[in-house]
């Protein structure tokens, strides 16, 4: 087992990363403070891990809560859904949240344990690679509204993440692939070296070598606990890893939650935020195209979808909560390895990316 | 104009307490940083004072959002409103909201505030008695959970809290008493010459009477705001502030929300206290006749509702989120102006104080 940490003072928490986590009581236990603990899951997780960790909870009441699968159950009727059940169990503000699945249960648990009482402590135990490498780490948390991904939500950092590479052998190729887009995002945004790394180890990730997955998920987590502890609340350097996501956002709530998974969106977005950026000549076409032909090998959407119009396009982005005062800022990069804070953008080259795919 | 301070590091913000504040832009424009401001307030208060706030902030993009009156609507449902006339505004994470009314709309708007985008500023613009003195100092937000009271918040301090006194000319007399109950408590947890000025004033302050009615809402804040100071999160002192809250909230709930206002459920509810803490020998009669006496001249209901059996009611108190861990922890008193810290209570003075009235 490795142990990371994210330095955030009286808020430091680990991450433990290794396989087997999940049927170790005293990582439970060393975060769990008061006797009533809820384990929220999915419909998909629940059968797959949910036994193993009710069998390292004996010590105390444990409920759970099942939500179907699917980005469209971040919601805020699933976030209900979670406060019923506290306040049915009668638990207090001394209880403990467990999140127990991907990024959907991971950010809609973070949520609820946010807003309970004014604020519970809760545990990560991401089981989907896109997790264990961003989702879980740094406090997100959030659930979508019908006009815009992840509007509604809070900073409320975990006691701990346990990552259980274990758990990858269950996750479909798709979802794999969908944590290899955030995977690679941090070689893109701040790790040249590591960029490198992924461009050499891409096969191997996607045959599922552990001990290459293990490497790519402490990197990953090493990167963006370094962030995170720079800029907790996201006034500065932290808004670069949203490198693609704004795009993201808007291919996501626009063809619906649920048709894109998030990684998916992203890898799409970090390919338009390339060639924006080749456009406004900061990085050359070489890159666009390294760029691009690993999200291709790591099995990803590198083209928007061709029902989303350029209109739609920035109308869908004016929303994402990036822009401030209507302002549309993205970040681009300088070069592989090199994001950019937040830039505010034309229009026109704007739209030649998004009018450059299908109809351009 | 009088300017208390809410001592809380980088979070440190003004309460200006005086007449004619609503028509001060500079008091406005001080504490909002972006172009977009959304004023949240109801029915009641719109026709009265929504036009004079919208004329102080001519130089922003303003829209606002009106709510029925009523802690039933201190809900989810409205909150999701909130949300949904932020996103088709399309209001950034430097937009400002600004609450105008009273201690639902204050606690709703709050808690918008924090969840928006993980978090946006506002002002507090308290026009009831209650909100003055109490609801809209010390940044707890929250709405209702049909299964208890505000069970679903945050901590969200406001950037400034506007209180201007005139507006409690239109206040009606059931909200002005509501409102003295809040006071009295100051006076009962904290503060006995507090509490002897108003044994003194409670008729003078009935009558509207401004200058008292100003000393009484500075004195409020000035306790309000040291105890915030002391424990913003209440971990320790501040819970002294939820004296008679735990009898109150469950009122609130057993009756349905609307049926008493918070201030009239929590005067009952601090005579429930009060004859609870004369049971176990802390306080004596004569302190109990003084209590109720004051809140009866301040013309609150000091007997709880006949329809709530103790059953009932020790139902409902195991839900309120002060009770950890399953055991009923209640603020007491061991004199007039000095509450306890929350002690854990044993059921047969609970249920002998429970059981006094009506059926006794």
């Amino acid at each position: 087992m490795k142990t990371l940490s994210v330095e955030l003072g009286d808020r430091t928490y680990p991450i433990h990363i290794g396989t087997g986590l999940l049927d170790r009581a005293e990582l439970f236990g060393n975060h769990i403070a008061g006797r009533q603990v809820l384990v929220v899951t999915n419909q998909v997780v629940a059968p797959l891990y949910l036994d193993r960790v009710l069998a390292q909870l004996s010590p105390y009441r444990v409920e759970s809560v099942v939500i179907p699968d699917g980005e469209q159950h971040k919601s805020m009727e699933s976030a209900m859904a979670v406060f019923g059940t506290l306040l049915e169990c009668r638990y207090s503000r001394n209880a403990t949240l467990i999140a127990l699945g991907g990024g959907v249960i991971g950010d809609l648990t973070g949520f609820a344990a946010a807003c309970y009482q004014r604020g519970v402590p809760f545990i990560q135990i991401p089981t989907t690679l896109l997790a264990q490498v961003d989702s879980s780490v740094g406090g997100k948390t959030a659930v979508n509204h019908p006009l815009g991904k992840n509007m509604i939500g809070a900073f409320h950092q975990p006691r701990c993440v346990l990552a259980d590479t274990a758990t990858l052998a269950t996750l479909p190729d798709r979802e794999l692939s969908a944590g290899l887009a955030e995977v690679i995002k941090y070689g893109l945004i701040r790790d040249p070296e590591f960029f490198l790394w992924l461009e050499a180890s891409i096969d191997g990730l996607l045959a599922r070598d552990p001990e290459l997955l293990a490497w790519a998920i402490e990197r990953s987590c090493v990167n963006k606990a370094q962030v995170v502890a720079a800029d907790e609340k996201e006034t500065g350097e932290r808004a670069m890893l949203n490198l693609g996501h704004t795009f993201g956002h808007a291919i996501e709530t626009g063809c619906g939650y649920g048709a894109y998974l998030h990684g998916e969106a992203v890898a799409i977005g970090m390919c338009q935020a390339a060639d924006l950026s080749a456009r406004l000549g900061w990085i050359d076409a070489v890159d666009v195209g390294r760029i691009t032909a690993l999200l291709e090998r790591a099995r990803l959407p590198v083209i928007p979808p061709p029902e989303l119009s350029a209109d739609r396009f920035v109308d869908l982005m004016a929303v994402d909560k990036k822009n401030v005062d209507g302002g549309l800022r993205l970040i681009l990069l300088r070069g592989i390895g090199q994001a950019t804070l937040p830039v505010v953008v034309e229009t026109s080259p704007l739209r030649e990316t998004l009018e450059r795919y299908g109809r351009g």
